[in-house]
């Protein structure tokens, strides 16, 4: 006898993504430590955080050195002084109306989506987008609900939605019975988007089957374009089959400093084993409770700020920096004559690479242009062919890599 | 077919511990409101953070708010400056060395021990002290490591080693085959103590055994008895059969600024369904790379402050002012001819009620004293007719509230 390990941890086929980057970007750095790598790769920003959110934080952090004004354990659902400017600011102007308790702040979307797989029974078919954040896969395959991964590079058991050029980056609903649906939009890796017509398709596909929509919108706060949904909840009866997952990662450059959010409303009802309803808000709140204890105070202030009218100014000046360098990006990789996706409602630029591999292309892209990238097969087999640049650089970085691509020969 | 609800779920009997204690407050409060309620309940902190914690948490969130020194995502695994500072101070000076990849920085032991159980098969038997931090159990439950709590308290599948006056509070070993042991010490609730022989027998078990001891040693910077391991690898062997699990909640006052640690050594191996052994360090890795995202960066700073020479100054003030607190509690406690025990290496203090069960007399302080406790029945069966005190409120909450316990009648 002995300690028995979780086996599904061993399903598992590489490195989780980015760090499979980071240790091929960190190998060729020690061999070339002069090159100047410009990183397009991992989705984080590079603008400091905003002058309203560095003083909130600091003022926070100023309370909790003062007896009179230190606070020790807040609540694990965060606290309502930031649940409440969510609920105004980001979805009241939307027609949606939530509860203070429909909503939970956290350390990360990828904590959530990565956590939430955790109130479903093994036995549940999950269904992703492909290509896909790795999370949404990865956490199930630890959790169990996969078989092994094919030569194909899908794991057996997972339902895969194919988003490509072949269908404009519109993934076709299900043709087998599925019951959990991840959902990213606008999309991560492809910058793709959906529009509100096409978004109600999966409402109703999982009204009609019974379903549950786990609805990424980590990248809301770049659709510029009118009549595209910010959040699922603008779709007619999204609030009884979906949950949707917020970060201030990418919308007030918090990758480092670590707030989100996730909406579970009370509306969304599961079945136990003996088909009876099992509401879904009680138990996230059960499993933040058991397994988390809030977000720090100071960071729950300082996202807090981004919702003042200054706040939101300076955080409009961050994300309008990141567009134009989304633009550059977009029109230098068309000039080159490649097929361009995304970057128009998001900071994530998707192209076909020149009939070479995903990693082949990463490494020609890391190794003479001294650019990183992210290979679009990390992010699943339809990934394969295509390649993502960010649009988080310095414009005067995001130009120079623009300029040394376009001078490659390939 | 439908969405599949993770049973488990539905074996948990009640509410988190805190959460119901925290109802049972509230609803007093509401009806009245003038009651000037003193918590000693909650093992949560008082003391503001240290000055030198302040400074350097604010100069980090000015670094964030500067392009220059900007920082976005952080490594999973938190910050090297931090891992080194906690390999240099917190083990070396106890003759244990550690290798940085063996140190993961996360935001609460209450996370990382309720999330580490994730890296084993559902068939292993769990075993805990009783009573018990609930979240070791909890966990465990929600993860089907256990069948349902049967009207004894206890549930099914569960080991359960009774830790009271009876045995001194030093538990047996267990007399079936255990695989995964829960051990806290200093003990929460009982701020009981183990020797080194005493803890190195619980070693000496898990190598016979092949079984794994997850440590959580929250409360070691309480330890002033000389000769009590303040680390679980201070014991010949640990590093083979342990992980560790710290936090700066207590000993800095982190409990709303969130940051912890835990440390898996590289000798500590599991095995797979066919006998072969699997390390477990890298599991950890994995599954931290996978579904969290690091700790803020300027926490991280600010946790580093505690290992400079002005900041173990500052802390350690803070740290004898809740000892003295302990002190109070003791003294005031045994003088009304109650059995204590705790208080002396611990900010807990645990005694038997006077005859009556616990959640009678939690209500009795409530209602007559105005003092939040813990009824030691919320750590499980073996904690009823026990309470707990934490040592963790102002001096002077704390001699008013023992002042206003010594004039009850019971």
């Amino acid at each position: 006898m002995a300690v028995k390990v979780n086996e599904y941890y061993s399903l598992i086929q590489n490195n989780y993504l980015f760090v499979e980057i980071a240790r091929r970007v960190d190998e060729y750095q020690k061999e070339n430590p002069d090159a100047n790598l410009i990183k397009m790769g991992i989705g984080d920003v590079t603008r400091p955080l905003a002058k309203s959110v560095v003083e909130a934080f600091k003022r926070a952090v100023d309370e909790l050195g003062d007896a009179d004004t230190f606070r020790g354990y807040g609540p694990e659902q965060g606290y309502d002084f930031l649940i409440e400017d969510v609920i105004e600011n980001d979805y009241k102007p939307l027609g949606v109306e939530l509860k203070n308790s429909e909503v939970f702040i956290s350390d990360g979307a990828k904590c959530d989506t990565g956590n939430f797989q955790e109130l479903f029974s093994k036995d549940n078919i999950i269904a992703v987008t492909d290509p896909v954040y790795p999370v949404y896969v990865d956490s199930n395959v630890m959790a169990g609900r996969s078989g092994k991964m094919g030569e194909d590079g899908f794991y057996e058991n997972i339902v895969y939605l194919p988003a490509t050029s072949e269908n404009d980056f519109v993934p076709s609903l299900p043709s087998e019975k599925v019951d959990i649906i991840y959902l990213c939009y606008p999309n991560n890796p492809t910058g793709t988007t959906l529009t509100k017509e096409q978004l109600k398709e999966w409402v109703d596909y999982a009204h009609k089957n019974d379903a549950l929509i786990l609805f990424d919108a980590a990248y809301e706060s770049f659709i510029k374009t009118p009549g595209i949904p910010h959040s699922i909840f603008e779709i007619e009866g999204a609030k009884d089959v979906a949950v949707e997952f917020r970060s201030y990662s990418k919308v007030a450059g918090f990758t480092g400093t670590r707030c989100a959010y996730c909406v579970v409303p009370e509306e969304v009802y599961v079945k136990d084993a003996n088909g009876n309803k099992v509401q879904l808000n009680p138990l996230w709140n059960r499993r933040q409770s058991t397994k988390f204890n809030g977000v720090s105070y100071p960071v729950q202030r300082a996202a807090q700020a981004i919702y003042t009218p200054e706040g939101k100014k300076e955080i409009q000046e961050n994300l309008d920096y990141y567009v134009k360098n989304a633009q550059v990006i977009r029109e230098s990789l068309e000039k080159m004559g490649l097929k361009v996706y995304g970057g128009v409602d998001s900071p994530y630029i998707w192209f076909k690479t020149p009939n070479i591999d995903s990693w082949s292309f990463f490494d020609i892209l890391l190794k003479e242009a001294h650019v990183v990238s992210t290979p679009g097969a990390g992010f699943g087999p339809s990934g394969e062919g295509y390649l993502r640049l960010t649009a988080f650089n310095t414009y005067e970085n995001t130009v120079e890599a623009m300029d040394r691509i376009s001078k490659l020969e390939f």
